[in-house]
């Protein structure tokens, strides 16, 4: 079967915003062992709906259609979709009354309350906007919101189920992801074709995220996966993680031990707390970050005084670290102090500097790391690192590497 | 003309990236009067990346590809779109001499320092993988590396230029961006279909994001905009900006009052802090973000006692504000206390709610919200809140609203 994901949003063509709904359709069909053919984003207009999804019928069994389902005066999904399947418009009472009792407060229009008569109603618990299903000859257009957390709660609730139920996975795919830190991409493409020959059948992709890489091994019978993953496992030992962010796999490891963390950052400019923060439940190890971005509040908030060698120097980040050591007492600390630019270059500190500090079982590692990129590329790296770096002193007891 | 933007990426068809991508391409296409008609997603296959091509070919006239030139053993798309050119690589000189200067501490592979004969090549200043320009019979197709950041700079620096210079645009679309903050989508709706009312050949799009709503006005005739973004000014007031994002916003308002800035974040876990230090020269206003995320640390860094009400509660949102306050003397400052979720809630207490409050000028203000959604939805929108009640208080004198 072939699945094709289209977004309608004339606001992601014009680069206003990511498609983070097809990402987020395409990974929980993953979950569930089924992989997208495509991706495509078209415009907000008639033409472009209808020629889009009248192409998708063509090659694809399943067409997932997000965006355009809203009461305003720009959204034709509806119309247009139903166009196609000679399907027409009418008022449903059910809808109308969840609606009114929902949104008390909220001027409804009709439109709302309008859905094709042809089509199945997917439910919508936090938004206005009711999802769609078409079917016709074994081919299923689903239309959904695009507003993304009503998207991914109705995509979970009804789309997914209705998917398992009317294309059950006859030959399912394998996949084994796997994820690498602080090595070089050549590095490791060695040893991927070394795994390679191992066996030929199974697909290696290798995709380097700033200074992680990914690794997704792919099979059509499961046990294929292993043994090339045990290699990989055995070549790269304490530079791999399983989880699908070095944060998700610092944060196993930390609920795992019991034991906290806390941070003093400077250039990462509170990236490394919020990176932490988006992951539900890290309250139970995260103690907190004292972001200082002044010289006047890295003294008063971590008593530093910045020296001769300025606020980007081993000096400051020792100080740092001990600043938030000691108004935590966290069992895992760090501290960072450095040039995201793409202003505040120094001579002899150009963009990308980055000094960094650990402390971890009474002892304090320094070190300074030279990145590459654009401002939000340093921030990012410099987070990775430090992840990347107490995750391996955690789970492997490995000194950082600068 | 039309536009077609392709990533050949198996890591976005399986969601474990987003597509920034295409997202930078349509943004700098779109700055400089281009629209983007379609992004497509593929895989990393060549039977795929051929009919991909060869179908975007027949509509469009430029075919911007991303993605699958790297040296590892899953980058196959110079050879594929070579074979569509009837091209053959050859060892390219000069790109061998810049790669062996600039990686003498990596290992290359003789891969990267092959070209296609029949293609212009944009050379990358930051990576292994150079750019491709094909072209026969004005259809034009480049190839650029996946890579981000090494994307980003060949496009500005070499794409753009080629692109200008080969499609000259001759009817261009004005656009124009505005964003509403702190006012719901209908509310705003009513006002768009009253604008819309003044003159029917601008094209209105409105873009709910979290607790922002973006709204563009589209035209052939440059002024055919004003008059609507005039009238929509008069309607929204305050609650208008005209910024990419509400931070950036802010941003430029603190650089031009010359004030500065400092938050105490608990439950947003640092993103107001992340928010703002992604724009640089910000370190002109932002002293930094006190991330208490345990009560300890709470006392600790900001002397807030909690006391029978919680930590989620007027009284500590208060003690913080004074807290922060007290430690960086900023002319403006934010504190925020809530329950991000999905754990956490207690009675009278669900998930999305946020206890906030300010200071400016002396005055302080507190206030609780109730936010709905997903635990990264909540973080956002309370970041929003507080960059659009700043931003109002700073540009308009306006009291925040709870």
């Amino acid at each position: 079967m072939r699945i094709e994901v289209i977004a309608i949003a004339s606001e992601i063509l014009s680069g206003q915003v990511l498609n983070t709904n097809a990402t987020f359709i395409s990974q929980k069909l993953r979950d569930k062992g089924y992989l997208t053919y495509k991706h495509i984003v078209i415009g907000d207009n008639e033409e472009c709906i209808k020629e889009g999804i009248l192409k998708a019928l063509e090659k694809s069994d399943l067409i997932i259609v997000s965006g355009g389902l809203g009461p305003t005066l720009d959204d034709i999904t509806k119309r247009s979709v139903s166009d196609l399947f000679h399907s027409s418009l009418i008022f449903d009472e059910v809808v109308a009354k969840d609606l009114r009792t929902r949104f008390q407060d909220i001027s409804l229009l009709e439109e709302q309350m309008m859905v094709p008569d042809k089509a199945e109603i997917m439910r919508n618990h936090i938004g206005t906007a009711s999802g769609f299903i078409f079917s016709e000859r074994n081919k299923h257009v689903l239309l959904l919101p695009g507003v993304p957390h009503e998207l991914q709660a109705m995509f979970v609730e009804s789309a997914l189920p209705h998917i398992e139920k009317h294309f059950p996975l006859d030959e399912p795919i394998y996949s084994l992801n796997l994820s690498v830190s602080l090595l070089s991409e050549p590095k490791i493409d060695q040893v991927l074709r070394k795994i390679q020959m191992m066996n030929e059948t199974v697909q290696i992709g290798i995709y380097p995220r700033l200074n992680l890489i990914d690794v997704t091994l792919t099979a059509k019978k499961k046990e294929d996966l292993e043994p090339l993953a045990q290699e990989l496992k055995k070549e790269l030992k304490t530079y791999l993680f399983e989880e699908e962010t070095i944060e998700r796999a610092l944060h196993e490891e930390l609920i795992l031990s019991g034991e906290t963390l806390a941070v003093a950052e400077s250039c990462s400019g509170g990236r490394i707390a919020s990176r932490i923060t988006q992951m539900p439940d890290c309250s139970k190890y995260f103690l907190g970050s004292i972001v200082s971005y002044s010289n006047e509040m890295k003294e008063r908030a971590l008593g530093v005084e910045i020296g001769k060698d300025g606020a980007v120097s081993e000096s400051v980040v020792l100080q740092m670290i001990k600043g938030i050591d000691e108004m935590t007492n966290a069992d895992f600390s760090a501290a960072v102090s450095g040039i995201a630019g793409p202003n505040g270059a120094e001579k002899e500190k150009p963009v990308g500097t980055v000094w960094i500090a650990f402390k971890a079982g009474g002892k304090i590692y320094t070190g300074k790391m030279q990145f590459s990129g654009d401002r939000n590329s340093i921030i990012e790296m410099t987070a990775n690192f430090v992840f990347a770096s107490i995750y391996r002193l955690i789970k492997y007891q490995a000194e950082p590497e600068f």
